[in-house]
């Protein structure tokens, strides 16, 4: 679907899904006390954040950090107009993730089959079965949480290599097919470029349409936010992001992780498009995530750099003290 | 001049020009030992950079580390077809540069009102006029140095804030009449975003044409790539970019400054944009200068991350070892 470069083609507003809880967290050994972790919601939630992933529900022995998911959920669907997300490897994490009423299960399939059996322990296929079956369940149960597949490794794989544009769009095709609400891209590995991004979503936007509205890209190798553009220039305009850019890429040590939340929330503020987040706010809770996770490699620059001149708001007080 | 978004929009080469022995170490108090310089030129050379700013014309009780820019453009006049360039801020600084034979001089001309009065100590029209001088005193000595200008702050100002689109079109159009060869837009203090570089440059092109050919973006808010891609996708094919991402900016301690040359490298690489550039012996550069400038604020996250295994050349001696 090729759109005109023009200053029209950009859009009004995009979302961040802010996915630091989850996918940051869950490559961080330490465990944050679910205080703060609320506290994290909260201050995000002030900052303009209307969706969040907030934790997976996998075995508590596997992740740690992430055994108060539930809790989680309970304090997030508190908040008005948030919308709540959560991960599951399977059916009985679906299971869990609606009698929560989480707003949306997130299923990951990996497109990659070494991936896929490494990290899920099932075949592709044998996943997309499992799709089928939290389908019928969610179904059955009259629960209106939403499903979305992530396709991971959708840009190729740390084990096996390349991974074939025609596999990520069978696959796509497949859950489309088994009845899933929305599907999502994702590098999960930082082997993204702007031209592969452009690609895999020209070949996958006229199968997928409106339901394909996800874009999940890892900063790994420096092109995080360049490939968001390209997403965004095919008509993409929601992103998974985390805070601080915290998450790593565990075959990379110290290298970045997951898109960072305030620096994307700069690029597209900065383009004119609405993202709803209130930087001061935004950075203050950065400041506090920092101190958090004191020691762990964070990342990103707009904390260090601020806002530029013609982006700041006039302080109100320095104004009256001038006057 | 809206293009249209295929895969067919994307060039088949751009070219980097590496700037780091000037907007690099000209911010950066300590002095490179010339004998570090030539090696770092040689270096670059056989990975195959072929554009290289290598100095600055300017009074030696300015900019000490820079003083060497005779011995260096000497230098590099030697290795068959590198361009080697060198940044004038006058009359003056053109004449040495024309004495020394460098292929081309880049007298930078700020859009920005008081940062041309902070910066060069001239307007921008007192600036244009001397552009006009040199041009004449080039053609008088039948040098054959080309004459850049490098449009600074186009994108926004540190000390003025907003710089108007029109004056920037408006000094283009003046330089162009003074008859220089060239004109590229710099994002001097990070300032700019996708937009509005497509806006800028797609303002621009039309009057200024294959004379408008350089992009030179910071990346002091993480948006240097995608500064670049949205440059490349309405026809700009020429990048500057700092070997380890030196430069800094000194309004902002400690945020990255120019766009990182290896990282740069591999985002056109990646998505089959040759630039000639042979990643191992860049890398291999790239930790040397790391070493000669020890303590120094260094960027860019390719050279932690490494190449992604689809990218990696099989190692020849591994193969036979194992075969």
């Amino acid at each position: 679907m090729p759109a005109t470069l023009s200053t029209t083609a950009w859009p009004r507003a995009a979302i961040i899904r802010e996915v630091g809880l989850r996918d940051g967290l869950q490559s961080i050994a330490r465990v944050l006390p679910t205080a703060q972790k609320i506290e994290w919601i909260r201050d995000a939630y002030a900052a303009g954040q209307r969706e969040m992933e907030v934790g997976s529900f996998v075995p508590a022995r596997l992740l740690p950090q992430l055994a108060d998911t539930a809790a989680l959920v309970a304090f997030a669907k508190t908040l008005p107009g948030l919308k709540v997300s959560v991960l599951v490897p399977n059916l009985k994490g679906a299971e869990r993730a609606m009698e929560c009423q989480a707003d949306a299960m997130l299923v990951p399939l990996s497109a990659s089959h070494a991936h896929s059996l490494a990290n899920m322990r099932r075949t592709p296929d044998e996943v997309v079965a499992d799709i089928g079956r939290i389908r019928d369940a969610r179904d059955a149960a009259g629960s209106a949480t939403r499903i979305e597949v992530g396709l991971s490794t959708a840009f190729g794989c740390t084990l096996q290599g390349r991974v074939e544009p025609a596999q990520v769009l069978r696959l796509v095709q497949a859950v489309l097919d088994a009845g899933v609400d929305c599907v999502g891209l994702a590098d999960t590995v930082g082997y993204a470029d702007p031209r592969a991004v452009r690609e895999l979503f020209d070949l996958i936007l006229p199968v997928a349409g409106d339901r394909l509205n996800c874009g999940h890209f890892h900063d790994t190798r420096g092109l995080g936010l360049a490939n968001v553009l390209a997403a965004l220039e095919v008509g993409v305009t929601r992103f998974d992001a985390c805070l601080a850019g915290i998450g790593g890429c565990p075959h990379a040590p110290g290298a970045s992780g997951n898109v960072t939340t305030e620096d994307l929330a700069y690029m597209l503020a900065s383009m004119g498009i609405e993202t709803g987040q209130d930087f001061p706010r935004l950075l203050a809770l950065r400041a506090k995530v920092a101190q958090w996770l004191e020691g762990e490699p964070l990342h990103g620059v707009l904390w260090r750099a601020g806002l530029p001149k013609t982006m700041q708001v006039p302080d109100a007080t320095a104004a009256t003290a001038t006057a």
